[in-house]
């Protein structure tokens, strides 16, 4: 028989903070598989963590999933639990972190506020919900505490949301912009090969693209892998985590290469007309 | 039936030293639950391992803490096991790194000096006693050897220990100094939020403060959260890692912005005279 | 009853990879218990990964062990399953990544190629073979399917290999060469005590030893332990992780202070003729 699977996100960095929580999860919880996804997401970068918890948590298997990137920790925001579609439950603050993956693992069926306090810790802290909030909420729906059972219901329409830029095909070209950086430097982009196609026409290894971002141009090859290109040389590719569009550098970062940051407009078309 | 817990922590950084660790406490316990705590503390730092096992522990269950922060490792120092009053047993050097945390879960109820080899790997190394002696000896004490059985007894005044700086209320402020700090650059101070208002007066979210550092001063706004302060502004606060006193800027490094390092004074008064 | 052992070594660096990873080895395998050796190898670095597992799996129980250090993911690279002499499986690319630890582990009993694409996730990418290929085959191995099952077998002499650096005696002295270098700037160097003692006699704690790098060369004590020499000083030892001759500094870096990289040859002899 094994243990119920909570995953673990947040941008608490490399310190204690993480193996806490864990240690409140297991309090609660003995038996709990935890699945720390990542404590390294850019301090309170809410919309990277929803990046990250969309593009991982459709590979795990139906579970509870915990995540902390909370900038307005201590202030009036909301703590909420979430019912997917498929089955999961998600636990953390309401500020659209956990809106777009619960939206890829079927949708939210239910969404509850944190209220009921016999859930919390004792001594609920003003910055450390993580601990104090959020993981024993995590671990009691772990346990088979119903997401019902820890607050009213939320109408999932009034829960705050954040939108991922979206691409737009125009003039024979895709707009689009910089969604995530990872610590390569690689560089998501908004849209993904479907879109870049509509927009360019069919894509094959080795087709050359123009990459514009502000005034600069440069040509890079459309690659199935970073080895489709030499060392030092830029590629587009579809990402694997992401199943989307992004840029990067064999063995190079892509963000200095090209000077970017999050939200910054490139445009992507064919290196010579059709 | 879940195993029993072993909350680890060492100064040996992103490698596979603690992987192979954790390794050894396998093959001895296998179903053992390791809740490695942070394997980044600064090397060689015992009192910062002392200080992070003194603020994590308590929120962990009943279990065996593995510690390893060692300059001494190779030399005369030697290897303890300690029972807690509330019943955990903690291994490491005897360093002073165990005792703080120790005394914190109900005091030191016995201490063993580890000699009975017979816990240990076949071979033991000159410099890694963490995977050839602790590893090995948590992992017992984890499968139900108890702690007299791997070595005889020591008086627990007997044990080295370090001091954590103590604050001290004077001329209407007080007087402290940097304890930890942490990898955002946040400082933990010597004492708590009950030190500073028995020198100062009543706190509230809002209250100015002036905090001395050698011959400069700053005011600085006692605040509830770093929300509390605009980006880029310092705050007091209380910490809710370690429910004491802290300084930190919102979104920026305290320790840079005010020049502290480990044990620097610093002086917190109130921002006009009462 | 516990579940068996899966170890986890990457290049991934700190993302979302290795949980993704983790978490479809759990959709396979829910009672496996995982174990990250590190995810922090350098980028396609497969010398370095080589010489990490061969240093470590020998203190992990018999297991399944997964390793991915993938510069050439979505060429004509094959995927491998081992079987080693002593019992355990490994799992990766055939670029010489698994050789040297399974040889260490009993030599290699079987080797297979991955070709039975019913153990692979259903859709593979041509970037994240950790995810798509390698961590679903260690799962079901993991879970009793047997290494001859992933498909054909390979003979051992088949497989990439890539070659550890061999020190060699010579005139009094010992020509050797840097085999790895430790995030603390510490330097393997290829040969072990054994071999530097048949090069330039008895080695014993203090002993002075000439050490020439080009044109430069310093004179370094052999000790047991960094504690042997004072901080910021330079020691030559055998080095716990590896059993072999390495070079370091004191609460330093011997990289920085030799100027040492990968490969560099080095010569050691004693600081005085005998």
């Amino acid at each position: 028989m094994t243990g119920p699977l909570i995953s673990f996100l947040t941008d608490f960095g490399a310190n204690t903070a993480p193996a806490v929580c864990r240690g409140v999860i297991w309090s609660i919880a003995p038996d709990a598989r935890i699945l720390d996804l990542t404590h390294s997401v850019r301090q309170f970068a809410v919309r990277d963590g929803a990046f990250l918890l969309w593009s991982a948590l459709p590979y795990l298997e139906v579970g509870v999933h915990l995540a902390v990137v909370d900038p307005g920790v201590g202030t009036e925001r909301r703590g909420i639990a979430l019912q997917t579609g498929r089955g999961d439950r998600m636990v953390g603050p309401d500020n659209g972190l956990l809106v777009p993956a619960a939206e890829r693992l079927g949708g939210i069926a239910a969404a509850h506020s944190l209220e009921h306090r016999e859930f919390f810790l004792d001594r609920v802290s003003t910055t450390f919900h993580g601990r104090d909030v959020f993981a024993p909420v995590a671990a009691r729906l772990a346990s088979g505490t119903a997401v019902t059972e820890v607050g009213p219901a939320i109408d999932p329409a009034d829960l705050v949301r954040i939108e991922f830029p979206e691409p737009r095909a125009a003039s024979g070209g895709l707009d689009t912009s910089v969604l995530f950086i990872d610590a390569f430097g690689n560089c998501r982009l908004a849209g993904d090969h479907a879109d870049l196609e509509r927009a360019c026409g069919p894509t094959a290894p080795g087709r050359q693209m123009r990459v514009q971002v502000a005034d600069r141009s440069w040509v890079v090859t459309w690659q199935a892998t970073f080895g489709g290109v030499p060392r030092g040389e830029p590629l587009l590719y579809e990402d694997a985590d992401y199943a989307g569009l992004a840029l990067a550098i064999n063995s190079g970062s892509a963000a200095d290469a090209f000077g970017l940051s999050l939200d910054v407009p490139i445009r992507v078309e064919p290196a010579r007309p059709r």
